[in-house]
């Protein structure tokens, strides 16, 4: 936490500011400290303050090493936490005071504008903070994703002819939260036959048949890290023309893999990957970006055609490629990708050959 | 949803303002509309609007009947949907419009100020909106609550001593999803043995013992609707001392179930129940409210010690008092409960008695 710290202190004074309040969930988890709508962050280029009421006091006292508790409780003060930033910014001889753009409600902002100092709404700036990740972030990630894998097997040791997609869905997230799952990444996707062309096919009473693909696109929140993979299996051998659009995409997954290094740009990734699905002919059936960021959420770099980001050391990428045939089917192969030695690695160990179930 | 769409007519003709804008997914949920953050919707005094971009409109157009379907492009437009709404506003002789103060950012905020008409903030009135329940909500929200119970039955025939919370967890999520859920309500609260002094003990790895009070607080989004049931169960007999909590916490939610009715006030009823632990001399281990509405998620009314809601027929609410003893245990019981006929009904079928697991 300390070094996070100093990474926001750094930047405000890059910036050019003299303070910044934090509000955001994301942000919260990733300086670690604690989350709770009623705890509000303060770091000025001195200090750094949690100013929080009265019912988060015990846990704060316990675990808030680096940030000075500032005990505000409404109910007596009769003002909100801003009381005490007003107080805090006066103590630190702030004139100048960031807010994040994406969490920052109107009305809130209004009462912010009273505290008497420049107001700067700050967006993109903030995400790119977390964009490069340290090795603790890297190790949390890992062993997100090693248990990501471990739970894929274990569900799909129990798939079977008949069982509906709703099923296949509740293994997931039985696997999920018995490994000790925080939350699910996002709602877990699971569609079956004709439906995976639907590429964010949520679960339904649909029952899978043999040799249908089966996709399955979820990940889990570890210890605030956020895991994503996505993977396609079938009962039996699946056709030929899933078969096909399967080859193409796990080919331009490759090719993904392969462009994603330090110093590529993220278009240029994106079009690696793009160009072999065009070049196969299913070109208007690939119709997202290759990628986004991974780690708390929301992090950067984005993988797209229109994506400027230049690729670093130590960034968290998905490398996500998929075709969708209406009426026919689609596939989607996913992987995790850490930019380390100058090249991406996919930590996922789920294999990317065809994955064919046994018919129970 | 033709019916809501007149409620909002009528709710912004009430509130003297000629348009309003929803941006909030509760909102969307509330009118049966598309949630997409792509989607926009606007409400005049004359007329329903959905604006979206191309990404959504062929499920617009399938599934979208009472609001007329407007298409803006950005990338062909050059802006964003503000452009369609100020048409719109302008087409419709609108001169001021109500936002939602919970979801306007302050950045898109500054954007509609621009579309030259007075705006007005609204907060509390949208979920006033929302607080009487239509029959098709009640029936939704019935059948919600009625495979909630199911869900509660088939995960305490297989909790055993020895199993974790995580394990319990599981068991929770594995039998919702199953069951069609489309989400939890809320993160899934279990707790074991002293942990159960948490009121929202988040699960971990620790094993449950032999007759050790197990807290399992959950609900499931059900065709957007949202349960919540907290039940306590034991293998094999209680402790006499949780024995003797539950009893004072079980003779407060009956206190309090009775105490519900159409024309009382929501702190009368907070007080009925904590009357109630207060004369047993638990009063300080029951800090929290007596209950929420249900429905949407945030729907009012609140039930604590300060709400001046008057309660009235068709509201939906829990009922959920709770003893927490630091190193001993806690003890919280709750209903989802609809007024009809003027008197607080239980929706939960569940037993309220002790209970007991079978040693396995």
């Amino acid at each position: 936490m300390r070094k996070k710290l100093l990474k926001i202190q750094t930047f405000i004074d890059k910036e050019g500011i003299d303070a910044i309040l934090i509000k955001s969930k994301s942000m919260k988890k990733w300086i670690a400290t604690m989350t709770g709508s009623g705890c509000n962050i303060l770091i000025t280029k001195r200090n750094g303050y949690i100013i929080l009421d009265g019912r988060y006091l015990t846990e704060a006292k316990e675990n808030e090493h680096d940030l000075e508790i500032v005990l505000n409780n409404p109910h007596l003060t009769g003002k909100n936490y801003l009381g005490s930033v007003k107080e805090l910014l006066l103590k630190d001889e702030c004139h100048s005071l960031g807010v994040e753009a994406s969490v920052m409600l109107v009305k809130e902002y209004r009462q912010i504008e009273e505290l008497d100092v420049d107001i700067r709404l700050l967006d993109d700036e903030l995400t790119q903070l977390r964009i490069v990740k340290e090795q603790e972030e890297i190790d949390v990630m890992k062993e997100a994703i090693r248990i990501t894998d471990e739970i894929y097997q274990n569900v799909i040791k129990e798939i079977k002819v008949g069982m509906s997609e709703y099923e296949i869905s509740a293994l997931v997230h039985y696997y999920s939260f018995k490994a000790g799952a925080q939350q699910m990444s996002f709602d877990t996707i699971v569609a079956t036959g004709e439906r995976t062309a639907f590429p964010h096919g949520r679960p339904t009473d649909r029952k899978v048949k043999a040799n249908e693909p089966i996709m399955i696109d979820f990940g889990i929140q570890y210890q605030n890290y956020q895991s994503d993979m996505t993977r396609m299996c079938f009962i039996g051998e699946p056709d030929p023309r899933i078969k096909e659009i399967y080859d193409v995409v796990l080919k331009a997954q490759l090719a993904g893999l392969a462009a994603i290094k330090a110093d590529a740009f993220a278009c240029d990734v994106d079009k690696a990957a793009r160009d072999v699905i065009v070049e196969a002919g299913y070109g208007e059936y690939f119709y997202h970006g290759l990628g986004h960021g991974l780690g708390i959420g929301e992090d950067g770099p984005i993988l797209n055609s229109k994506s400027q980001t230049l690729l670093k050391e130590n960034m968290l990428m998905s490398c996500e490629p998929g075709v969708y045939v209406p009426g026919v089917g689609g596939v989607r192969i996913e992987d995790d990708v850490l930019i380390t030695n100058g090249i991406g690695v996919p930590l996922n160990k789920t294999t990317k050959d065809y994955i064919i179930l046994e018919e129970k």
